[in-house]
């Protein structure tokens, strides 16, 4: 594979000005929505997240001891009435968590979109700048499933191209439009099996995502893992996320969405992307939904 | 007030059978979702959630101190590389948290809906019965705003009753229907402000939901606080939670949806409740999605 | 065994009046403390703690990820500037954490030490009555250690009576007087291996304890497990901790204290004990420091 | 002040070998622990830590709510039986908190003391060097208060010097040695009040400690705030700690020790310093414990 150079790779900081923290967002239009709207006419509808089954917070003599990983560890709270009331901790960033990278999630030389130092915009504090809060109202938009596993999953260490998607695009007979929602059906589950690459996404690929106006992404593995080309950024975080500001779902689970719609014989659909409303965050867990 | 016997009250306990964990929402059938598909017309959208500034998970000196109170406390954590990523410790049922209350949140004479002894279904490595996983993959359903607060807050310490209901039914042109989901705003915050009694649901309400087939219900401002009867059964947590087993979003932020609907001219819509995909809990943050 | 009835259980409720919150710790007078300051003569010290390897808070892709269960969770901060810092999650009562048990861990009949109602005295907010407060600045007084297991580990399953006591006294030319910490030396590990009957505390031993005037009580293994009597009280945590008012120092690790006594040939010391002091808990980790 | 070269700074690096962890505590002897043992004669004690109120873990309905800051953040478990038990999050470095620093907490030009790059000893997963491993077992030895605030607090901005502590050495008649824990009294609390400068260790007392071979020192208040000489590293952390690898314990409380030696008329003592035994931190909670 080629050694891009920066100049090569595609970019949009500055395309929205100097103070941004949409990035690609910016793409949803009034008419998207309205064409997103326009897939909506059964009712029929599907999670994209995976379930996440807690942990106990903490071990010890009034909890079982578990040794599975999980995103969230819960705590059952001490209320003293008969009321339930429980508290979570929550990794942000995790394979087994369906999550939104916020945009400052990433930086490049130091710095978060579109310019920002990193020092300024990541405190201990919190994100101040390119955060979730960007998007804490939700995202409402058309979504696209390109399924590049409806004859089982992709080959180990396959690099998906533009080309994969205009196959795909063919047979589902669908296009990818500015502002979509990109969903990307691999057949790999997001945790990575030691010793087994998975394949990904390549830098082909993202730049046919910059080419059509992808808004935002989602897929069942993203950046090859280990990387397709050890040398270069990783083409969804590192030019994605980080050059394009294109937001990432990543970690989605699409079985359920690829059988509903090979059934409804439909590729595209209403996506609402509705995380706990929380800002100042680089990432946050969602349930992205569906509708027919 | 009268003081109405438990044999008064209504109750869902037995109406699905003795494993049921869905309560009113098994009211939400192909018919209400095929209705809920015709309310999306033009994409317009809002959110139904407050926002949440998160608090540093502890004060400190890497971190700036605040005495806010916050469902969610962050932590920006040390990674070694440039990436941003962070945790948060989130408290499910909280006034500034707009949160979906599984049905084991309440119990019943030691016993959890429909009959589950508590100490069975409530323990200290999580909830097992009647808990999030219920709702976990999300809800779609219709949804019909009553806008009790289109002239301004109700005053203080009012009783919302059934006559409220279907006046604001006659005055939007709207009709709740069986599987619908009612949001109610009374114009007040969640949080109360002490000293001041906040309006709240009344008993009559809640056999009025009972009777239309409410499946969900999601007021700005729930039982009133003070109670509006101290002896009896809070009726929107005791008798439509705990015993309609209809669960309920606590703390929804409604003036967008109100100015929304005003604006529209249409009360009903399609609404998404897609909580992080976690299973296990007594509750749980939620951004509910309106669409148009 | 024969089933003790409530009557014939040792007990020192109300001995010390009705707000007391100090229990058997009263029993460390200005003579004790001077009995011993009299045994640091050299300087030689050793700990009677467990090391605690903590993992890491949450597992994820920015800290490896274990499967070992620990009483602390850890979890670097970012700071944003060159300085280490961190936070820690600590469960308090842990097999693995050396932790001293404060008297309302316990409850009998739902009351807590010297009659308090449970509810009052363990709330969500805290523990307001016989915590950690009573011992926060710490406790100093003579220890002696009985090493029962001088020749080897106790047998699985064997109740340690006070014969074993004092065939241990003679055998180490030591005695137990009124205000002394008892520290015990069983040679078993604080956490129980599933399958094996660790031996552990009788009734008997703690009437003993009690005759003598024992101020603590520092076992390697306490109560065994499975219980000695299945009926019964728990002779440790039920009868000393709960009803003699007996603080307890669960789970120390006590090889390097017997190899310094039989070096040294004395099995008496200055012992402090020494937790961070932190009010209102149920419990909190120690690190017990004998002085020679 | 003259703004000292880092030539001319005082440095234990490599004093100790390239791979020792423990800095000054490396001066602690037998023979200054057979002087700390010659200290205890009558079974006086007390406690140099800071009383710490925990605050509830997260806000909430079924907690008070709080806006006083705390290093510790303390939550009630449901243990679903009559026991009480609970957990904390614990900042390890907060001024209201008696904590001990590990060296590695601070870092000079990317360095950990002696020489390792920080991005090595400080890593997600926890302190690989230098870290409280190193004094987890605990640390004895002799201590000695100078009490510089005898005749009420050091004035604001006070730089304390080599000069303060010989005419302490002379009033109190006591001699600071090789291996001693250096106590030190300003009268000022460990948080500073914003607006009002407090007093420090200046950089020529920390000199003076290097000379005497202080192994430990523990201040009520250490560097000033606002620095003394805001171009220079900070006496106590950049140089002591930093240079000379002398672990601090930051934020004693002293009123109690200085009450304690004037009503004695002894200002030397031993000192146990005995921390949770936690492994892999950058600092932690203490009770530092004067017998006498």
């Amino acid at each position: 594979m080629a050694d891009p150079t920066d100049a090569d790779l595609p970019d949009n900081w500055g395309r929205w000005g100097a103070d941004d923290e949409l990035g690609t967002l910016n793409l949803i239009t009034a008419e998207v929505r309205a064409q997103a709207a326009a897939e909506v006419r059964t009712g029929h509808w599907v999670s994209l997240a995976q379930p996440i089954t807690p942990n106990p917070m903490v071990s010890g003599p009034f909890a079982p001891t578990t040794a599975d990983v999980s995103p969230v560890q819960h705590l059952m709270a001490h209320t003293g009435v008969g009321v339930a009331a429980d508290l979570m901790l929550v990794t942000n960033h995790h394979a087994k968590s369906t999550h939104l990278d916020a945009l400052a999630h990433w930086s490049r030389d130091d710095e978060v979109y579109p310019g920002r130092p990193r020092a300024q915009a990541v405190t201990a504090g919190g994100v101040t700048h390119a955060s979730t809060t960007a998007f804490a109202a939700g995202i409402v938009t058309r979504g696209v499933l390109l399924d590049l596993a409806a004859d089982g999953p992709l080959p180990s260490a396959h690099a998906v191209t533009s080309h994969d998607f205009e196959e795909a695009e063919k047979r589902q007979d669908v296009e990818v439009r500015s502002g979509d929602a990109l969903v990307l059906r691999l057949g790999w589950p997001a945790t990575p099996v030691p010793g087994t690459p998975t394949p990904g996404i390549s830098l082909d690929a993202v730049r046919w995502m910059h080419r059509r106006g992808v808004a935002l992404c989602a897929p069942d593995r993203g950046d090859a893992q280990p990387p397709l080309d050890p040398d270069g950024p990783s083409p969804l975080h590192g030019v994605a996320l980080g050059g394009l500001a294109m937001p990432l779902i990543d970690a989605v689970a699409l079985d359920d969405l690829a059988a509903l719609c090979a059934q409804l014989g439909r590729y595209s659909f209403l996506l609402t992307v509705a995380p706990p409303r929380i800002h100042g965050m680089s990432g946050v867990p969602v349930n992205p939904i569906a509708l027919f």
